[in-house]
């Protein structure tokens, strides 16, 4: 008779039959050891990054599907990546589970990590369970880039364009329809509550930028632009000005709303980079089908300011904040 | 006028501030970015590894004063770096806090993590923070060991002699005396107490036994044996007997509650590890002061068999288990 199996061996024994047969290339051990072993390739630096995703501050049970659970805990994370032009390499789960959620919950789950980690080729290394009453996850990713390569946020220079990525305040009005709309969200929801919970790291564009000099600093927009422009603008030690016309904004009846999304909603993990002006022209209007727009530029004059109908003002933060 | 911090950003500035010029060598970038970047030193792998320490779970708040709370959460990570025979060098810190902690006990904690982290040479390199009603911490460490030398689970063979470092059962003991005693537990608290709160992982023995091929499989006892042996003999396609008697016991009246605590305490941080007979020799009774002791071998039969008074028993765990 097999010895009777624990029960956070048979959490652990489910994640490891979901991934077996998965692990290859530079990632030499994985799950089952006291830790994962990992070689960068060479000329490679390693990217290290972590994200909380934890039930009632970062999704609910009743409104986000177990596999979007999983693929925006591991996008999330992916997304600090690309915002530094690396590719993704391996990830740590850790995951703590109410005994409730050890079945079909956990499946579901499962399922959805395996889909986003082919989706993001980012194989899954190790992790930690436990037991908790709500769902915490926490996942820490590695990447890796060319050395001296990767684009950090402090790199801006006064004069410096600065653009994003995509459409800006896509994934917050996705929470507000997933959140109108009764029951769970799921991939036959409309295309906002579909960004809100499956987001997609621009890897491909972070990469392509830092391979080719383009940026000068860039960051991933997580907690929405009027939290994330200041910080990468106070790395820097510079400011910005933005018009909100030039805004990427979803196009909707109510315009002003529109730009209220653009500025401070979070959860779209677009890309904001600052580009010398001289480089300019190499930033096409867009890259790979997604658009790329230019919404202002950096100052010396360390405030980060916006112009709205011909009226300038500071932005201030109105974007995630959890201590607020 | 300095624009107005936010509750997320003042946290992230007392972490920087308590952390302020500690990075350096192979950690280029660290706190304030997208991520880190690190980079494994010529001929070295990277390890990864990363564990839950949450409030309820595996601490009390109105125990475990916030220092330890620190200690321990980087100890335990950094014990599975130990247990490959690597070297810790960066680790990420998730953080979540309830307001009322941003205060006195962010401070004690950060104190506490910083003296840990000069302890163990291990560099804060970057995390995540939010806030939440309990505190939860998890911690991912990234160590390096030179290629091919990271000592496995898998690696113990037939005929193989068991070993471990240190005394079994005391921290376990340590967390009955701090239940008991009024109050938090501190570093006046008796040697028991200090060993639950301040755990030392076994980094120079890991490494010693790593370098010179002296360990054929390794481990890190965070469960207990009674849970750890099992899961190394099953990485390895093994089984083990061990007697009772050869145990490196806590010296008690009572012989059989010390028995007990060696089989199933937890939080002890010793290695365990297998050594090819012919290299018996070489295992000294101990390591730097600290006490090396054979408990047993290694088995075909693939049960884990404890003798104790002359009577052979199948050993099951009954260390800790969140799951159970």
């Amino acid at each position: 008779m097999a010895p009777r199996l624990s029960g956070e061996e048979k959490v652990v024994c489910e994640i490891k039959r979901a991934f077996a047969g998965q692990r290859s290339g530079s990632l030499r051990v994985g799950m089952g050891d006291d830790a994962a072993l990992w070689r960068a390739g060479p000329g490679q630096e390693a990217i290290l990054t972590c994200d909380w995703f934890l039930e009632g501050t970062h999704f609910l049970r009743d409104k986000h599907p177990p596999d979007a659970v999983a693929w925006k805990s591991l996008a999330r994370a992916t997304s600090d990546i690309a915002a530094m032009g690396g590719m993704p390499k391996c990830f740590l789960l850790s995951l703590a589970l109410p005994a409730s959620c050890t079945g079909k919950w956990l499946r579901f789950f499962l399922r959805g990590l395996r889909r986003v980690s082919r989706a993001l080729q980012c194989q899954l290394a190790g992790g930690d369970t436990t037991r908790r009453d709500e769902i915490l996850i926490n996942t820490t990713v590695v990447g890796e880039v060319a050395a001296a390569r990767a684009v950090l946020r402090s790199g801006a220079r006064v004069g410096d364009l600065l653009y994003v990525s995509g459409t800006l305040g896509e994934a917050e009005l996705g929470l507000r329809e997933l959140r109108r709309q009764r029951g769970v969200g799921n991939e036959s929801s409309n295309v906002f509550v579909r960004k809100h919970l499956y987001p997609e790291p621009r890897i491909a564009l972070g990469q392509w930028l830092a391979k080719n000099h383009l940026a000068t600093a860039m960051m991933d927009l997580s907690d929405g632009l009027s939290s994330d422009l200041p910080r990468l603008c106070s790395e820097s030690g510079v400011g910005a000005q933005i018009t909100a016309a030039s805004l990427p904004c979803i196009a909707r009846r109510d315009a002003k709303d529109a730009v209220e999304l653009a500025l401070h909603g979070g959860d779209d993990y677009e890309l904001l980079f600052a580009v010398r002006r001289k480089n300019a022209s190499k930033i096409a209007t867009g890259f790979r089908g997604l658009a790329l727009t230019r919404i202002g530029e950096i100052t010396r004059d360390k405030r980060v300011l916006v112009e709205q109908e011909g009226r300038w003002r500071r932005l201030t933060s109105g974007g995630w904040d959890p201590f607020r």
